[in-house]
């Protein structure tokens, strides 16, 4: 075990900078049936880093956020709800290339049954450029959330890998959500190679147990146990490690050894997506108040129960109180 | 005048066979606001020929189509949509390598401010490929019709070429709708060289003022009288030009010398858009049945009026019976 | 038969402007064995418009070009070829995005057995942009040479076509070489669009049997008659079409009703290729000259028989003189 | 200091294999002048990796090589060239998607001034694909060496990485020759992520000063000194760095602290470039034969005069007896 104990550095005017996708949600208003017979649509901010730079920001974090958006109505839209919700714009490029917001057209069937139609031609939010990573903005920030699907395309990749080479001279947290979207990846190798490049940087990492897999497919493609993940991982940077397991609940593995298991919240679910972002929002929200990882886990599956029971993956981030009044009424 | 008069050739199943786009048009809820500020969508089938199909099919009208639809929850809307409107999909291919829907969503800030946020990249109406085109099927209708946008890119450009070889070899009435959208076009030059070539091949040219000076711009650049144009195009193979003038009317000409003007019909505008595919269904309607060029200009202005005043541009497409009791309330 | 008789418009400055490649040879130097044991190469300049032009200028004429070259060592040596064959090169243009001259590595492995290794990605001559063809210069030419392959690629196909556009305005002689190469079309549909659409503009069609089965894979897939074929160009704008049989000769038909037929001289063959360019410049010239159409086929063969005994396709180009000496040594 | 000491693992079949490049070199006969002038190529095989494969071989290791050639003539020229040297060639893939072998035109205007004209579009090097790397392939060998050029594309660029993996897990010696080549390459921090990454997995690493700043450019762009460049790798896994500065000679440093300075031998120079493919090869037999770090840089310098002053960069590459001969002469 090399690895210190997670600190976030204090005097830093960031809380968190995720970086990656933000996109435009379109949720069917007329649900329980096949999208084709949908015919209004209700629009949200959606993307993962959004909705968990969103989540923060409801969770009276200050946030930043490394991103691109479209040069028309829909990019306009993101960057003005972001301003709304108190989060810094500043590191947030206006794509004059001709690109378009990631589109994502939800389709509920029922509870349990739901599908996505991406519109992920020519997005945005993959054109972050190196370029745009200040090195400044990194160090000014007590830690920095990097989203799997930003790893897929270049320049985005190579612009992560450059913020994440900041955090790393800076003593910036790096929080490496694997989020991974099988759509935008040429093959399961690639897939392997940049997870894997990533986590080896990555203080915290959260993904579920099928993540953790590709992850590791090249180097232990026969490993099974939770166990023998989380070691692995600490033997580079990191100090927690987060696997989830669906309905059964989540893991989580601290560098000293200690285990942690938490079951979801029971709810009436209304749809089957959504709730993994304010799980991370809520759960990082906990770490940063200098809670047990046992009790930030908790928090953030009462944050994901609240969300699976909602129309939107953004507009529906809860408060502290919301949150807590959620878990009292249990 | 090489021109021989216009005939539809009688004894063929289809009386219309439209090529090109068909797409998704998602109009915004809350009008007379910026998209910005838009929360919900309603879904409509759109694009110019598609919008143009249904309305021949309004009409009554024997109907096919040669395009190609995503392979996902939107293209099957469509051409269930069509489906149910009695048009002829059995030439709709349903395309297999992952293109998308193109998508207009419309802002409408006034009734005469509108705009289209489009999503364009890899559509699956611009992948029609020669081999989509049945020489049979368009020797068995009465006319095919090019939509200008069809011809922007490869393969859908050489597929209409190829549509046209076979309408011109079969005596099937081409009708080349300008339709021109500088989205897609890599430069003038390319505008001009392939209009150009398919105005050569047409029996009826419709278009804008401003479409034909596109497609006349390298062999007659200082040209700006209809007249003129029109002769240009009756020495080739066009027997029907009609050019567009927006608030001014429009103006038909005919390869015998006639010359016919006529107004809009004053109606309270909801958008500024949608007008056009409902005047080319409604005119070809009146050609169709044997009216006169004059009469059948009127049809089409009448009904070009009931579309800008409704919400959709396919939806909202009137019967025979809906356009004349328009025309008698006036 | 709506075709008038061919008539080079006399007080123009320029007998030609060919357009389209024009590339690097590199010819194995150790024949008669498989280029892998081939050691060293000789370069020089190739393709089969550049190859014409140096045909015409060799035998005197006054000779144009549109093209692009690369902005290297190989473009440089390419336009000083050319100059100092007194070929005007003002419509050069050389490239200054990045691309390269085509090579062609030719492997003679015995007097019939031949192949070329082509290196055609991102090649200069298929950059010609529709903005470098300059009206003025084609109204000041008796003719316009397209080479087949310029029309197999935007935006090299689009300038071709306002080519053509210019040399129809102004009643420039536009003779079509074929000249099909499989690679770099993507479809026998595309290569019948294309070529039909400039063989309908052209007054000179040159081609083999084969090539013109291609150009007429759409309209008359069956036909296999030369006559037919003739006859059916005859209709549009041709006024001499010629269809190459291979070791069987050629046939020349014009718009008249004559027929032409001429048989290959007996030569020792170096190599298999390189042939088709000398016939087209010397059977121009003949025709330039105002010899009967019989008389410039003899001496086109005349030309190709030299060329198939030298070791390069341009260098060994002949002055008239040189022809006549060798037909008189038959 | 993290790192232990260098050891290659001794009972495996394979001394090394490099991965990357493999080209053809077609190198102007008629030298001293632009090449423009130049009249006839010599072909060689090149690329600096293959040209270190076949360097090695000559020193009499046993070599494998990772790598793709093209499906033609030039193609199947590198792998028999191999394989008469001895190489082995059963993980050199044929490409059977149409890329060509690169190509390098060498041009000599002077012993001391020269350039090379490439063609690298749809190169067949690039197109190596992580699947194409074998597990038991590196595995079974004492080292792998990485050309930084391999690492400029997809996906080339990710079986590199995966290469890397594999060597990591079986400790085979991962050697890292930075190579760099402006071409090909998108951005500074590009090259910057993709070079540390690889770098921060090497035991050995190899460069001109210039390429190790490129290297750090976002973790320590202000650093002149190759002492605080030597740690920062010997942080990571590095046991040797090497610093190369032309005319003025070559630093190895060792992560037990120990640095050895060497200077070029004195040679009449026939051309600028060749030299350091030399030198990695025989600088890395030194050190596999267990030679003093010292030593083996003095063997590499020597190798390395001996290539500058003949006309290939493969062909020439010395024996072990030819490099001893040219040192005993000095």
């Amino acid at each position: 075990m090399k690895s210190k104990p997670l600190l976030f550095p204090q005097a830093r005017h960031y809380d968190i900078i995720p970086m990656g996708r933000i996109g435009i949600d379109l949720n069917a208003n007329e649900i329980n049936r096949p999208m084709e017979e949908t015919e209004t649509f209700t629009k949200y901010v959606g993307g993962s880093p959004a909705n968990i730079a969103i989540g923060m920001a409801r969770l009276s974090k200050k946030v930043g956020f490394i991103g691109r958006v479209s040069d028309d109505q829909f990019g306009r839209f993101a960057k003005n709800y972001f301003n709304n919700e108190g989060i810094d714009i500043s590191n947030i490029i206006v794509d004059n290339e001709g690109s378009s917001m990631g589109l994502a057209f939800t389709e509920i069937k029922s509870p349990t049954e739901s599908s996505i139609l991406m519109y992920r031609d020519n997005v945005a939010d993959l054109k972050i450029d190196p370029k745009d990573v200040k090195e400044d903005y990194i160090s000014n920030a007590k830690s920095l959330l990097i989203s799997g699907t930003a790893l897929s395309k270049s320049p985005s990749r190579e612009a992560c890998f450059v913020a994440m080479e900041y955090a790393e001279k800076h003593n910036t947290v790096i929080i490496f959500d694997i989020d991974y979207r099988p759509y935008s990846w040429n093959s399961k190798e690639e897939v392997a190679v940049y997870y894997s490049m990533a986590a080896k940087m990555s203080d915290i990492i959260i993904g579920s147990r099928e993540e953790f897999e590709l992850m590791e497919a090249l180097i232990d493609p026969e490993n099974t146990s939770d166990e023998v993940t989380a070691k692995k991982w600490f033997n580079h940077n990191a100090k927690i490690v987060v696997i989830k397991h669906g309905k059964e609940g989540s893991v989580g593995y601290t560098s000293d050894g200690s285990i942690f298991k938490v079951k979801p919240f029971p709810v009436k679910l209304l749809k089957s997506f959504g709730g993994g972002d304010a799980y991370a929002s809520a759960f990082l929200y906990g770490l940063m108040e200098g809670w047990s990882v046992e009790k930030s886990l908790e928090f953030g599956s009462a944050s994901a129960a609240m969300l699976v029971a909602s129309h939107s993956c953004s507009e529906a981030m809860p408060t502290v109180k919301e949150v807590e009044d959620f878990m009292n009424k249990r």
